[in-house]
């Protein structure tokens, strides 16, 4: 075999064999295919595309690149929730308490923060005390113990990947539905959960711009979860503004804090309760999401639900005192209004703008050696339907950047704000399955 | 400038600016931008074409790579032409000689064979004595003595080629108009002439299997060409046989002896006059074809082509006794006549497979650095349009192989023998300037 025959085959618009994915991943891993034909071969996926089968051998070769996490020691269904990433996103810190007080088995891995993304990770760690670096027999007896474990990856998982994207990055082909929903589900495979709930992000401030590559996205993840047999589905959710109104790690923590004690914001609940519904069915706790629906407003009711994020901070060394009384956490030296310039209805917050303008307030990294600031970070007064009337306030931000005035121009340009109330904006697009 | 701007620009189908051409060749060359994110410019560029702008500044940058030949010592218009390779494509040995004799001025520098296809400079070492290797002051006086020269590339002409070809020939890059295009026409621009004239080969035999795509090509050349305010023109000629009846080093010698001396095969024949009428107008030494043939005629009847031929040959050290009398030279061991297996009308003669035939019996390299037997090749005894009864001869093989017999299974299966004669078959399709 050759890799210029594979690279010409699928340029024609052909549909490469097992044997022949197998070749070019297991070849590039080891050396003996060069990257300059791995990179034109990503130019012609590219372009001409993979169908589910090819999909689905290019995500097991990839997997079967490194380790994959064995949960078999935990009792139950082990379930599993990944999103594509976007701004206000601490859904992790909700979601994790609420399927775990509800008897569900979450034992994640997840990520840190960057760009205008953060990372659940960063999150925790701006709890004092806690740590994310929980492995082996310590990991599996605290989800078997409490139901639920945070933590960074262990292990050598999936380097194709690794290999793979630090390519794509640089030649021009990151933005392939194939090549991402692979590079996704190669990952969530190797963790080994049973379950995969996928929060695919639409929007401005999302990778997928708009519903249609949303959607085939999220279909083709599916798919590739059901050639492995893991109950996989999807929900396509909007990111036409941040998520909830705190975006910055402490910010967040206290978001989180508030919304498993019953009074988060709005669309941040909406998307919380849409995605525990489906991995309580998925974890078979639950006959439908009318069931799931009652018992989890029950455990936020009745306080197990908040509970759980107190044992699960404190299994992995957090001081619960701060989650007691938020008001201990350290705050920003300046906490400043942002104020509209105009009236209207808010029709749009640029997202993907907000989480640029709080990494540059000290939120997040522009390269994977910054130090990051906890208590930084912009507070939305306003959000996708509200009026606002010129001189009100937008938002805060947090910050103990001196040149904060530098930093904060345009700002308030994030803000689309018009005569007339954007109708029907939705929070979930849609729940692939 | 980052090239992985450059390549997502002409992913998404845009047109690149000459400065950003310039950055990407230029940056290739001094080995700035790695090969991988090359091969995924040049499979963007497959498929996503470049315009006569984009085109013309690529052919620019890889030509200022290297040296440009100076012809200016030479007197009057410098012509020159190029095939894009064929089968039996003896074409420079004549149309030299007779552009020569009746006053243009042909300056060339002339390749080898690989693979299916045999080179000029081959041809030329299989008469005793002749050398290739003829270089600055006494190429220019020979030109100017006896009005043409063919030798091998002298100087360090477009490396960017050289080095992009390569990468091409692994990437599953090389068949993109643009790229092909700019890669002839930066060395033709680089040898110096005034005029060039292009020989797109279409059919089975050549690189362009149809006439479209050969059009495109030709075109697209010509574009280039008249952006360097060079006269170019281009001819489609068929490739759905080899050209005369000779394949083979001395074999092909000989065939154009015949053909200056007036009785050459028919189509190599129109080919060498189409080429020779164009050539002498481009030269301005007639006014249009009518007179050119007139001219050419006379030159092969009065004998003045021929005596071309030998001025020449004896100019780069070739013996002209072999040329006064082809019978001195060798021939291979077996000569042995290949029959019809049944009666019809030859249709088509597959060229690429009489070239590879050949090339196993001895007349050309598999890779560069086999040795050629130059006695070894093909003679074909009947072409398209011919009717053949079962049992009679097809063609010879010329060979000093002992397997040949070996060698030669499946050979007249490359004679596509029907009940009806082909309609129409054309030597010269189109014309293009």
């Amino acid at each position: 075999m050759r890799m210029v025959d594979l690279i010409e085959k699928k340029r024609n618009g052909h549909v490469l064999s097992e044997n022949e994915i197998k070749f070019f991943i297991n070849g590039y891993i080891s050396g003996d295919i060069p990257e300059y034909q791995v990179s034109a071969m990503l130019m012609a996926i590219y372009f001409q595309g993979m169908n589910k089968e090819e999909i689905a051998y290019l995500t097991k070769y990839m997997l079967n690149s490194g380790d994959i996490i064995d949960l078999s020691a935990i009792e139950g269904i082990k379930v599993d929730k990944h999103s594509t990433g976007g701004v206000g996103d601490k859904t992790s810190l909700v979601l994790g308490p609420l399927v775990a007080s509800c008897g569900a088995k979450l034992a994640k891995m997840s990520g840190r923060g960057l760009g205008h993304t953060g990372g659940t990770l960063d999150k925790m760690e701006s709890i004092p005390g806690m740590t994310i670096a929980i492995e082996g027999e310590r990991f599996i007896k605290q989800v078997n113990d409490i139901g639920m474990a945070i933590v960074g990856q262990t292990g050598q998982l999936v380097p194709a990947d690794k290999k793979l994207y630090a390519l794509r990055d640089v030649t021009g082909t990151v933005e392939s539905i194939p090549l991402i929903a692979s590079s996704i589900m190669s990952k969530k495979l190797a963790s080994g959960s049973d379950t995969i709930l996928l929060d695919v992000k639409v929007g401005s401030g999302a990778f997928m711009k708009n519903l249609d590559s949303a959607r085939e996205l999220a279909k083709t993840m599916v798919e590739i979860g059901d050639s492995f047999n893991k109950d996989t589905r999807a929900m396509l959710s909007d990111m036409d503004q941040p998520l909830g109104l705190a975006v910055g790690n402490i910010l967040e923590v206290i978001e989180a804090v508030n919304t498993l004690k019953g009074h988060g914001p709005k669309d941040f609940v909406e998307l919380c309760m849409s995605a525990a519904k489906i991995m309580l069915v998925q974890a078979k706790l639950c006959n439908d999401e009318v069931e799931a629906e009652r018992i989890l407003n029950e455990k936020i009711q009745n306080g197990e639900a908040f509970s759980k994020l107190k044992e699960f901070i404190a299994a992995q060394g957090g001081d619960v005192s701060y989650i007691d009384d938020v008001e201990k956490f350290p705050k920003a030296k300046i906490i400043l209004p942002i104020l509209s310039k105009k009236s209207g209805f808010v029709n749009k917050i640029d997202a993907l703008g907000i989480g640029t303008y709080a990494m540059r307030l000290g939120a997040g990294r522009a390269v994977l050696t910054d130090v990051i600031d906890y208590t930084a970070g912009i507070v939305l007064n306003k959000k996708i339907g509200d009026y606002v009337t010129e001189g009100e306030i937008l938002c805060y931000i947090h910050t103990n950047k001196d040149n904060y005035s530098e930093i904060i121009e345009g700002l308030e340009d994030l803000f689309t704000i018009l005569p007339t109330k954007a109708e029907n904006h939705k929070i979930i697009y849609e729940i692939i399955s």
